[in-house]
């Protein structure tokens, strides 16, 4: 059975490009570019060239990228970083529908005499800006607040949110990892002082990620050891890894275009079509500015995770509520955050594509998903022909 | 030309049947291990099966191992764990010859209100055992000791150090990183809490390192986020490099006698070749128990740098001092501790065998080092046909 790959946001498959660029690494080139020698020397310079092109990618200088092992470090790292680089500051600013690497992290940092205020969303999702305003005060660390959300692919507006807080001396954060790629970045003369990306959300293999950190902010190593990513990261770099995320990110520069209309164009009828042929279904953040690859979609009155297992059956893979997040039996924070009531949120998968998916792909997901949906529905006892009324309140899970 | 890597206590070669077990993780199985269809669920399957690799290695149960991004994190996190859960407790004992994940991060630590004892060495490499009996206080946190140094491959008493220490109630971390794959290392029993592995000095990719956590020892993750790896480390897995390194335990169980017969008798005659036909050549930590693929050995009144140079003519890889240290002037730290003079510790060159290398390499590196030390004395200014008398404050570096 062909698998069709609609979970993107949870991770992706390396392109072929990249891996090809990565192999001479693992048993070639596999020297140590802290070597003296010329064998590990030259794996020195292929990092650095690594480093250009992840600069490129975000329009600023290599100087200003760190490598790490994954989004959830970098954003460990520039909290922490921030944190104590202002040791008599107490308060962090993020809002209600972070990543886990945010929203726990922050959570845990509560018990260390940190204040955490969460920005509420409304029922588009978008962030509430006078609370935002609001927030911040002399007190405050660091304001960290994602670009893209994973679940429902809503855009906020981090330009400004970071402005906002510049203006007041405050460090801004943002966890960029799911708008790499899928719209355009450009960090010269921005506001933002730190930005987290991974390479898995991107083509790269899992295993890398990266940490922008703009010129002059003050950053304090979260692994410390030898003097690797010039002193900001000890620990051997991860070569292969670095050196895939480095044409990951050549991809992505050239692949925006597609993404942004192609990609965008699939994502779109997926959802007009779903919406037009299963009654009762809603897009989750849908008036809102969206990457143009996620679609979230609610079915009212099923199970996402029965919807899950039905469409695996024809080797359609998407997420119910965030993959990171999985085992919990809890609806998604996001959605709860936007209001969505338990009916729906318990019934939401979010499909995201990339560039690899094909027209013919959706044509069969759009055609497989109604009778998902009215088989699981008929077995569902809050739903008959005309749905009866349902409160969030009288709600089986 | 040929290249002779005899640098593996800097970063090893990917065996190639640990390549081939990854491979499929880059763009076949690429599906992220938490997501909840088949296309993710196998992969977290394969993880499973990689996890009890591990544990079998070290003769623990899988629960017991944390996979990370590499030793330097697995340092950092054991320490760094082991004073969040004794908040109490503001005292580290280490020693003077750690690699920088400890040294660094332990130096780190001192500016945050902790006392930090580094344990003294003789001048074979040897910890002062009374010294560090004594440094064992109530206020002790965590001892953290190396296994087998990187520099020398000299091996502490790793062992009768951890039950001094449990016999105390104090935590016992080691970096195994060095003796992974070379002793054999039974953790079944052993009064070791915590132990950290890498996966590239074990023939298994960079970017993956793990962490032995002896069941009930208190764990506070290091990277929060997601529910990963038993909640102890958030950030999706690398499972490429996961899967590289269950392959490599595997490998390493099995090439456990060739490291210890054949590649020790390649270190041995290297030893021997070289003392026998260079004057003025030292082993550093020669009277010691060593790894076996490990040799460092000071040539009297040269440069490392220029003895580096000059092998890497012939397409020699070997590290003066430790890779991840270079960049610095200063003779090695682990040598100053042993009290090795200036003239020796800086004209010391670390060989570091795999199985991978050939007696015939080994004779082409016997027969090249003689006249590379002996052109290089003739432009010394502190060598005669019969050295001048040479005391460290006369040294010109």
């Amino acid at each position: 059975m062909k698998t069709i790959y609609l979970d993107n946001n949870a991770t992706t498959q390396v392109a072929p490009e990249v891996l090809e660029e990565m192999m001479p690494y693992f048993h070639e080139s596999y020297g140590n570019p802290s070597s003296a020698h010329t064998f590990g020397g030259q794996v020195g310079r292929n990092i650095r060239e690594a480093r250009e092109s992840a600069a490129e990618f975000l329009g600023v200088d290599p100087e200003e990228i760190l490598f790490t092992s994954c989004g959830s470090e970098s954003d460990n790292a520039a909290i922490r970083s921030a944190i104590e680089s202002n040791p008599d500051k107490r308060h962090i600013v993020t809002s209600r529908v972070e990543h886990p690497a945010v929203k726990s992290f922050c959570e845990h940092l509560t018990h260390n005499g940190y204040r955490v205020t969460e920005i509420p969303v409304d029922k588009d999702g978008n962030l509430d800006m006078a609370a935002y305003k609001e927030s911040l005060t002399p007190d405050t660390a660091i304001v960290s607040i994602m670009w893209g959300n994973n679940e429902t692919g809503v855009i906020f507006p981090v330009e400004q949110l970071a402005a906002l807080a510049g203006d007041r001396g405050i460090l801004f954060h943002s966890d960029g990892v799911q708008v790499a790629g899928k719209i355009p970045i450009n960090m010269k003369n921005s506001p933002v002082d730190m930005l987290s990306l991974t390479g898995h959300k991107l083509h790269a293999p899992k295993g890398v990620g990266m940490l922008y950190i703009r010129k002059g902010v003050p950053f304090a190593p979260f692994i410390i050891g030898g003097h690797q990513e010039m002193g900001r990261r000890g620990g051997t770099e991860n070569t292969a890894g670095i050196i895939g995320l480095g044409k990951a990110c050549q991809l992505a520069l050239a692949n925006m275009e597609d993404e942004n209309t192609r990609v965008k164009g699939l994502r779109d009828k997926l959802e007009r079509e779903i919406l037009s042929r299963v009654p009762k279904t809603y897009v989750n953040g849908g008036r809102s500015e969206r990457i143009p690859n996620t679609s979230n979609i609610s079915f009212e009155f099923v199970e996402g995770e029965a919807i899950l297992l039905q469409m695996d059956a024809y080797g359609i893979c998407a997420s119910s509520g965030s993959a990171c997040t999985s085992g919990s039996l809890q609806p998604s924070h996001v959605l709860r955050a936007m209001g969505v009531p338990f009916t729906m949120a318990h019934g939401s998968i979010r499909f995201s594509l990339s560039i690899y998916n094909t027209a013919e792909e959706i044509d069969f997901v759009v055609e497989t998903m109604p009778p998902i949906i009215e088989k699981l529905r008929a077995l569902s006892p809050f739903w008959e022909e005309k749905p009866k009324s349902c409160g969030a309140d009288k709600m089986p899970f």
